[in-house]
């Protein structure tokens, strides 16, 4: 029986909400501001242009009180309208969860099948538009990287696709834990909708949620009469222009992305995307010495910011969550959808260096061995024999 | 070449001051109150209550603004005159400091030399005081754990010697390194001043110095002629009565001293102990494996809360720590005195737990590894298979 008193830190390992570090915390520790005074002005604006930074995008971002899933509402109800049809793909348990927010809404999803293990196949993508003679695809959406099973999918052999099919669909681009953790350059790769939430690589608590746009994206919005007022993007853009919202932004919130963004862009992005690369690979390095197996299929398609494993038949990847938590005090992400219990899933995210890395990946060997899986031992020294030489 | 921004945790592995808990951070994060208001007078009596608890003793603990070093002096001058005698032994660094002390203080120190890798002989104690016919030995100095070379003495020994001696010298214990992280039990071990500071088991930032007093010790206090005000432990314990102080105390630390009690207690003393305890001998047995020589010779005196290795000849170990904060933001105790460059030391202690420890070893076997040491690879791995085993 383990003391339930816990002492040092908590290794949140879960692929997001991620740690947020003691800096931004600190950043939002301040008493609340005149959201229509003269400082928030000052503030919004430059947090907008420094998000363009971390977009890779001139155009405009729309920052939401609200979760990512509220983000992807959001982007909906602006460009479609009851009865348009969505092209999607069953890459994981969050394009599952955004087919039936498309429905809700009254949209038609023209789903792909998936394996819930593989991205999105770009050459399945340009035979459907190319099957869509009467144009009927109004929106292609795609998870860049699905938070669910450690898969990404290529966003700009997507958007090649749609060129090659001459295909005038709108590209919505989940970057909800690839943000900051995986490059993504939404002008270069012609995505017309980013959506994002603040909890993943912006390294702060949920509560704000992200459409980032392209001109095309703006323009057609104003071409849609569905009836909503929340997330209408004409109003915020119009305020945004002196620095202000349509109604009350989460502020404590935007102090940290304040910090966030000088902490990013301090380090410098392709660094940022440098580091979580080399430590998805030392990860990836133990997970194949354990002879686990990583959930995502095509080595070109694994997550730098998540890695999903399988336990053998017989074991419940709960069961081994909950032996790593009473026992080493670390989350893990547990299996959604139609993997739980299969899978387990390590965030190696936001604010993480190699030593939370190297504890991370002992708890999860500690957590096997406790547990009686049967796997190869060795795979924490084999990541820090591939660290220690490089 | 690292990239000079850090990201993550950085991992303070001297052997202390320790980290300061998020808990006990945020306790000191309130406006400054009145020293002589009404709810100080409360705090300070509900701090002594619960320090006697930690202390394991029915006497006074004494409370400075003030260093370890300061709580030496404060000891010595509260219970010497110039030219009173103490018996002291050269366990390390720390026992020499405390002799300089002494002699600026114009006292005799009758100095037992060691080896720096050995506690306290009980049985020269016992000779030492049995030769001393004239009874010129006031005073007894006994470091209880060495921080400098991870070398615990037997105090209960100490004051077994004194008995069987039958000789009225006073005992004087320096817990600054073992108090919260070993056994240690003033009242039943006879010490007549135990001296501490807030900054190792107590999981404080420094500042606080403590005098944990005897009855005797404080009647003794009062024949001393010595001339000196800040130290003098007759008006602060006559001010502590109603919960205040002679002067200015260190208030932001009372309130990270009141959470760290409440956390201490409510965690168990025994099982503060215990954790300390399981975490040092997992740190040795990856030290064992990795063939690297414990600065401490005999097993009956290891210390739970700091672990000097030793290099082989012709490596630094100030190499050793830069290489290791360089690449992996971890700070590791340096040699002190004779031992500068020989030996690296581990701290294990206050707010730490299993996955803290993976990590810290983690740094350590990886920094051998890149400065090119020669050692036995596996250290973290027999660590895990102890910890996963238990």
């Amino acid at each position: 029986m383990t003391n339930p008193i816990k002492r040092g830190w908590h290794f949140l390992q879960i692929p997001g909400p991620s740690n947020t570090p003691e800096r931004i915390r600190r950043a939002m520790n301040k008493p609340t501001l005149d959201h229509r005074g003269p400082e928030f002005g000052q503030l919004t604006k430059s947090i907008l242009r420094r998000l363009q930074q971390v977009f890779r995008t001139n155009g405009p971002v729309v920052i939401y009180p609200s979760s990512g899933t509220g983000a992807w509402e959001a982007a909906m109800m602006n460009l479609f309208n009851p009865g348009d049809t969505l092209l999607a793909f069953e890459t994981g348990h969050f394009a599952n969860v955004w087919k039936k927010v498309a429905e809700r809404l009254n949209l038609n999803v023209d789903w792909v099948r998936g394996d819930w293990r593989s991205g999105v196949d770009a050459q399945q993508v340009l035979d459907k538009l190319n099957a869509d003679k009467a144009k009927h695809i109004k929106g292609v959406m795609v998870v860049h990287n699905e938070t669910s099973n450690g898969v990404t999918s290529n966003v700009k052999a997507v958007r090649e696709a749609l060129q090659q099919a001459g295909h005038a669909a709108l590209l919505l681009v989940d970057v909800v834990s690839s943000l900051c953790t995986m490059d993504f350059r939404q002008d270069d790769w012609g995505v017309d909708v980013a959506i994002c939430a603040s909890q993943k690589g912006l390294m702060l608590p949920p509560g704000l949620g992200f459409n980032a746009l392209s001109q095309r994206a703006v323009e057609e919005a104003q071409k849609i009469w569905t009836v909503q007022s929340y997330w209408r993007w004409d109003r915020i853009l119009e305020m945004n222009k002196t620095g202000y919202f349509p109604y009350t932004p989460a502020s404590s919130l935007f102090y940290g992305l304040d910090e966030a963004l000088d902490m990013l862009l301090e380090e410098g992005m392709e660094q940022v995307i440098a580091r979580h690369h080399r430590l998805a690979e030392v990860c990836r390095r133990a997970a194949l010495h354990w002879g686990l197996e990583n959930q995502c299929l095509n080595t070109n398609e694994y997550s730098d910011s998540t890695t999903a494993l399988r336990l053998p038949d017989g074991f419940d990847s709960n069961e081994l969550r909950r032996i790593i938590l009473d026992n080493y005090d670390m989350s893990l992400g547990k299996g959604l959808g139609q993997l739980n219990g299969r899978v387990f899933r390590i965030g190696h995210l936001g604010d993480f260096n190699e030593l939370m890395l190297m504890a991370t990946l002992a708890g999860v060997e500690m957590g096997l061995t406790k547990m009686g899986v049967p796997f190869q031992k060795g795979g924490v020294q084999s990541a820090m024999d591939l660290l220690s030489s490089t």
